[in-house]
C-alpha cells in the first residue's frame, strides 16, 4: 500500500496537476471545433454529409484546432491531446502508465464537456457521431484505416518533439494540425477521420450511441503504438546523429 | 487634478501612440477581410448564409487576416487587435487600465472605418452583423458561446507571449489566427463566431442594428477574463519552469 | 553620358541580375498559381464567378503560391513579387529608381508568361483578368479597395522584413501569403483582389482587354506608397527599439 | 565485380537504410491523403470531377500532407517523397545515382501501398488516376503543364535545403507542401497536378490504366532537372554570399 502510494506520488505533484488540466483544456477546445464545424455544416445544410464542402469546413477547422490545442499545452504537457498518443508516448517510455491514466481521464472529460456544451447552446442540434456505413465498409476495414492515420499522426507527434529537429521544432504543432487535417479530408466519408479515441467518446456519450466505438479504440491505439516502437528503434534511433537539413540526402 | 495627468502621462508618450496607430491599422485590416468575406459570399450566393462555403470562406478569411493582423502589430503593440485581448491582459496586469481604454478606442475606429469602407466602394452592399436565430438560440446560450471560444483565444494568446516558449514564439500569431477560424467553423450559424467585441460593434454601427450586442461584449469579456487568470495563476505561474518540448510528457 | 552610365552600373552586377531573374521566376509561379486557379474553378463550373468555392480556391491558391513566391526570393532580390512593392520599397529607399524599374520589367515578363503558358497549355481556355461590374461599383471606389489591399499587403511585407522582429522572421512569407489570400477572399466579387499591378497587366494582355487597367495600377501604387511611408516614419521609426513580445503591451 | 560492390556499399548503410524507410512512410502518408481526399469527394458527390469543392479539398489534402511528409523525413532522407525530388538532387550532385534508385524505389512502393491499402478498406471504390482530356488537351500542353509545376516544386525544395536561408529554414516544409497545394488548385481539371511520378505510378497500378502515364515522367523528370541546375548554377551558386531580409533589395 505504502510501494502504491509512493508509486503514485509523482501523479500528484503541482506539475503533474498543470499538465492534466492543459490536457483537459486542449482536448476540450480541439473538440470543440471539430465538433463544432459538423454541426455547422449539417445546420447550413440539412445534411451536409453528402456534400464535399462540410468536409473541407472539418478538415480545416480539425487541423487548426488541433494545432492550436498542441501549442498551447506543448510546453507544460507534451502537448498529447489524444489518448492514442498518450498511449504512444508511454509505449516508447516517454511517461510513466500512471500518468498515461490521468492524462486520458483529462483528455476523455475535456471530450465530453466540449460535445456537452455544443448540445446545450446550440439546443435541439445533434452532435455528430464517428461511424461507418454498414453495407459499405467492415469494422475491420476501418479499424485498419484509421489506425494507418493514427500511425501517421503519431509519427508526426515524435518527430515534432525530437531535440534533433533543431529550428523545425517551431513549427512542429503546426505539422501535427495539418497531418490530421489532411487525414480527414482523405478518410471522412468513410469513418469519419477521429484518429482519437477521447474525441470519439464523448461524441458518441453525448450523441447517444456507441456504436462502431471498438473502431475508434483498437485502430489509432495499434496504430500509435507501431509508430512509437518504429519511430525509437527504426528511424530515428538514440545515438544516430544523422540529424541534416532538407535535400542534403545525408543517407548517402 | 495634477494626478490624473501624472497619472495619464503615460498614455501619451510617442511609444504609446504608435501602439494605438498599430491597433487601429490591425483591427481595421483584420475586420476588412472578415466583414468583406462575408459580403463577397452574399454576392456572390444570394444567401451565402444558408451554404457552407460561405463559412469556409469566413473561417479561412479570420485566420489569415487575424494572423497577419497580430503578427505586424505584435512587436510594437502586442498585437491585440480586439478589446475582448485588451482586458484579458489588463486582468492579468500586463496593461494598465488607462492604455487599456486607449487601445480599445483605436481597436473599435478601426472596426467601424473598415466596415464603413466596405460599404461606400462596393455601394449598395449590406454590411453583415453577429446575430442569432431568436427562436432556435438563447442570447444566454450564445454568450457562453461566445465566451468558451474567446476563452480559447486569449488562452492562446497568453501562450504566445509567454517567453518560456523559446522557438515556438515564431508561429504564436499563426495560432492565434488559426483557433479564431477554427472557432469561426465551429460557431457560424449560431452565433456568427465573432469572439471580438469590436468587430461586432463596427458592424453593428454601420450595418444598423445593436439587436443582440450585449452577446458579442459579455460572453468574450468574462470569457477574456477567465482565461487570463487561469494561465497566469493556475497552468503557468511565475517561477515555473516546466517549459519542456512537445512529448516530453514532463509533467510526470 | 558617363554619369549615366555610373548610375546604372549598379544594376547590372551579378547580384543584380540574379534578382531579376529571382523576380521573374517567383512572379512566374505565383502569376501561375492565381491564374490557374480562377481557370480551374471556371473549367468546373462554366461559371465560377457566381459560386463561392470558387474564390475560396483562387484565396487559397494566392495564399499558398504568393507566400512561396516570397519565401524562394527572399534571400536574392528581397521577395517583392509584385510592382507595388518594389514601388513602396523604393518610395522607403530600401531599393534605387533604376534597379526599380528593372524589378519591374521582370515581375511583368514573369506574370505575361504566366498567363501565355495557362492559355496555350490548356488549349481553348480563357485567362480571366480583373475587372469591376460597371453599373455596381465606380473606379474610384474599386481604386480605393485595391489600394487599400495593397496598403495592408505592403505593410506586412515591412514588418517581415524588418530585421527587429527576431524569431518572427520565419514565418513573414507566410504572413504576406496569407494576407493577399484574406483579401482575395474579402473583395473578389468587387475588383477581383490583385494588389498587383503585373498580375492585372498580364492577364489583361493575353486575355485581351485593358478595360478597367488604371483601377489596378493606381490603388495599389498609391496604397504602397502610404504603408511605406507610415511604416517607416510613424509606428517604427529608425531607432525606436520597442520590439517587445505579443502580449506585452509595451507601449504602457 | 568488387567495383560494383564498392560503389554500392554506401546504399546499404544503416543511415541509407534508414533513409529508404523514411522516403518510404512519407510518400505513403503523402499518397494516402492525396488520393483518400480525391475518393472522399467522389464518395461524396458522384462526380467530383465536376465540381471545384472536391478540387479545393483536393489541394488543401495535399498541401497539408506533403508538408508534414517532408517535415518527417526531412532529417533523415532529406524529405523528397518524390522521384522527380530525387531526380533533382541527383542532377544537382546531392545524392549519388545508386542512392537515388534506392529512393525511387522507396516511393514509388510507399505510393501502390497507400493506393492499395485505400482500395482494399473502402471497398468497391475507385483509386482515381491522373489523366488528361483526349480532345482538349495534347499529351505535349499537359507534359510542359507538370513539367513547370515540377520546376517550381524543385526550385522550394532547393530554396528551402539552403543553409544561407538561416532562421526561414524552420518553414521548409510549410513552403514546399504549399506550392504542391497552389499547383494542385491551378491545374486540376487540366492535368490533375501531380508534379510527382510515384503518386501517379501508384495510382495508375492500382487503379488499373497506364494511359499517358507518360505525361507524369517526363514533364516533371525535366522540370526537376532544370530547376537543379538554375538553381544551383545561376540564381544562388556557392560562394554567392547575398543572403540578406525580405526587402532588403540587396541585388541592389
Amino acid at each position: 500500500m505504502a510501494s502504491l502510494k509512493t508509486r503514485l506520488e509523482h501523479c500528484f505533484t503541482r506539475d503533474a496537476l498543470r499538465s492534466y488540466l492543459a490536457e483537459f483544456l486542449s482536448t476540450f477546445f480541439f473538440v470543440f471545433a471539430a465538433v463544432g464545424s459538423s454541426m455547422s455544416s449539417k445546420k447550413l445544410m440539412g445534411n451536409a454529409a453528402s456534400e464535399p464542402t462540410g468536409l473541407v469546413g472539418n478538415a480545416i477547422a480539425t487541423a487548426f484546432s488541433l494545432a492550436v490545442a498542441v501549442y498551447i499545452s506543448a510546453s507544460v504537457s507534451g502537448g498529447h491531446v489524444n489518448p492514442a498518443v498518450t498511449f504512444g508516448m508511454a509505449i516508447g517510455g516517454h511517461v510513466s502508465i500512471s500518468v498515461a491514466i490521468f492524462y486520458w481521464i483529462s483528455q476523455i472529460l475535456g471530450s465530453v464537456m466540449a460535445c456537452l456544451l455544443m448540445k446545450v447552446t446550440t439546443v435541439g442540434q445533434h452532435v455528430p457521431m464517428h461511424g461507418i456505413i454498414p453495407d459499405e465498409m467492415t469494422g475491420f476495414g476501418a479499424s485498419i484505416l484509421e489506425g494507418v492515420m493514427t500511425f501517421a499522426l503519431v509519427y508526426t507527434v515524435y518527430a515534432a518533439a525530437d531535440p534533433r529537429r533543431g529550428s523545425m521544432a517551431a513549427t512542429g504543432p503546426l505539422a501535427i494540425g495539418f497531418i490530421a487535417g489532411a487525414n480527414v479530408m482523405a478518410s471522412g466519408p468513410f469513418t469519419g477521420g477521429s484518429m482519437n479515441p477521447a474525441y470519439s467518446f464523448g461524441a458518441a456519450l453525448i450523441g447517444g450511441s456507441f456504436r462502431n466505438q471498438a473502431v475508434y479504440w483498437i485502430g489509432p491505439l495499434v496504430g500509435a503504438a507501431m509508430a512509437a516502437l518504429l519511430y525509437d528503434n527504426v528511424v530515428f534511433p538514440q545515438g544516430s546523429d544523422s540529424v541534416g537539413s532538407i535535400g542534403d540526402g545525408n543517407g548517402a
